[in-house]
C-alpha cells in the first residue's frame, strides 16, 4: 500500500508549502520512497481528527498514521531500515533532535516575519481569513506591519545563519558529504520561503545561498521543480 | 606513552579555564583516556611554535601533535575506535559540526561579554596585560565596559539558549540519553564562566541548569570538582 501524506496547500492544490511537510518530502526522497498527496488546507482540521492532529504533515503508511515532521523522519528511519539512513546512526538522530530546534526557532522563527504577509495572496478566502487571524493574535498587529522592515529584519536572519554558514566551510552538507536530515529540516524553511514570497533572503554570495541551491537540485530537482518564486 | 595535553590557565596552574580545553577533557573523560596536563598561559606562544598552533588545546599522542578541540575529538575518535563513541555514527560526526559552530558563536560569543573583565584578575600581570590588550583591540571598549550590561545582557544569552531548551524536552542530553561530544562542545562554554567568573548565568528553574548540573557531575564530578566559582 502506497504511503500517504496530508500536505498543506493553499489555492494551487499542487503548490505545498508548508516547512514541515517539506521536511517529510525531502525525508521521503532521500529514503527513495514516494507518497501519494492528499492535499489540505488550514481550515479541514475536521480532516486530521481521526489521525489526532489539528496540522500537517501526517502520514499514513498502513494503518499507522504518524503525525509531526520529526515523528514521520523517526518512523521513516526505522520502518524503513534499509533504506538511506536519514540520521546516520543514533548520535546523528539524537543531534538532530537539537538541529530540529534550531531550525524551528531561527530558521522558521526568523523567515516568519519576512515572509508572513505574502501567505494570504496563495489562499482561498476562507483560509486566508483564518491564517490572518491567527497569526495576527500571535504577532498581536497586522501581518503587513510585521513585514513592513523586513528589509532590516533580513540583516539580522542572515547574520542568525552563521553556525550554518561556519559549517559549510568546513562540508558542503549539515550531513557531511551528503545531505541528511539535519539539512532537509533547515531547508525546509527556505523552502517554504521560496514557494510563498519573492522576498529575497539570501545573498547570492552566501555559502547559504549555494547550499540551498544543492538541495534545491537534490532528487532530480524536487524542491525547485515545485511551483515557487525565483530565489 | 601518555597523552599530554596543554591546558590554558592562569596564576593558578591547577585551574584550567579554556571552554576549547574542557571540551577535550570531558571527551578524554569519554574515552576512559587520561593525559598529563601541561599548564600554558596565554604568552607562551613560543611553546606552542614546535607543534603549530598559537592556542591551547594542543594533544600530543605519541609522535603526533593535534591541534584544535574539534581535531583532537576527531582524533581521539579515530584512534580510539574501540572505546565509548563521542559521536555516535557519522551522522553524529557531521552534525557535532554544526553544533560546534553554534557553540562557538551562541554559548562562547554569547558568554564573553559576560565575563571577561574576570580573567585578568585568575592571571598574572604580564598574561593580564597581555589579555587585556588584545581584547580590548577586538572589542573596541575597555572590558569593565563590555560588561557593564552583563545584568540586561544575560536575558538575551538565556533566550538564546532556546534551541537547547527545547532538545531537553525530548531527551536528558544533545547526545540523547547519554552526553557525547555535542554535550562537551556547549558545556565547555559554561564551564569557562564557571571556572572564571562568579556571575549567575542560569536561573536554577531553567532545564539548561539542570543539564549543566548532570554535566558537572558526570565522570565522578571531574569538572564540578575543577576550581571554579559555585554555580
Amino acid at each position: 500500500m502506497p504511503l500517504k501524506l496530508f500536505e498543506l496547500v493553499g489555492r494551487d492544490a499542487a503548490r505545498p508549502f508548508s516547512p514541515y511537510c517539506w521536511r517529510t518530502r525531502m525525508a521521503l526522497a532521500h529514503k527513495g520512497l514516494s507518497a501519494d498527496t492528499i492535499p489540505w488546507r488550514f481550515t479541514e482540521k475536521s480532516v486530521l481528527v481521526p489521525y489526532g492532529s489539528e496540522r500537517v504533515p501526517v502520514m499514513l503508511d498502513g494503518d499507522r498514521a504518524v503525525v509531526d515532521s520529526w515523528a514521520i523522519a523517526n518512523h521513516l528511519e526505522d520502518a524503513y531500515p534499509d533504506r538511506q539512513s536519514l540520521f546516520g546512526g543514533a548520535g546523528g538522530r539524537a543531534m538532530a533532535r537539537f538541529i530540529n530546534s534550531w531550525g524551528d526557532i531561527a530558521i522558521l522563527g526568523g523567515i516568519s516575519p519576512l515572509v508572513l504577509a505574502d501567505i494570504p495572496k496563495l489562499l482561498d478566502q476562507v483560509d486566508a481569513d483564518y491564517f490572518r487571524t491567527s497569526r495576527e493574535a500571535r504577532f498581536g498587529k497586522p501581518l503587513e506591519e510585521v513585514m513592513a522592515t523586513r528589509d532590516q529584519a533580513v540583516i539580522g536572519f542572515r547574520r542568525s545563519l552563521e553556525p550554518l554558514r561556519q559549517t559549510l566551510k568546513a562540508q558542503p552538507f549539515i550531513g557531511g558529504d551528503a545531505p541528511d536530515y539535519a539539512d532537509y529540516i533547515v531547508f525546509g524553511g527556505f523552502q517554504w520561503a521560496r514557494v510563498v514570497s519573492p522576498f529575497k533572503l539570501l545573498e547570492e554570495t552566501d555559502s547559504v545561498y549555494a547550499w540551498r541551491e544543492r538541495l534545491l537540485d537534490a532528487f532530480d530537482g524536487l524542491a525547485r521543480k515545485s511551483p515557487g518564486f525565483p530565489v
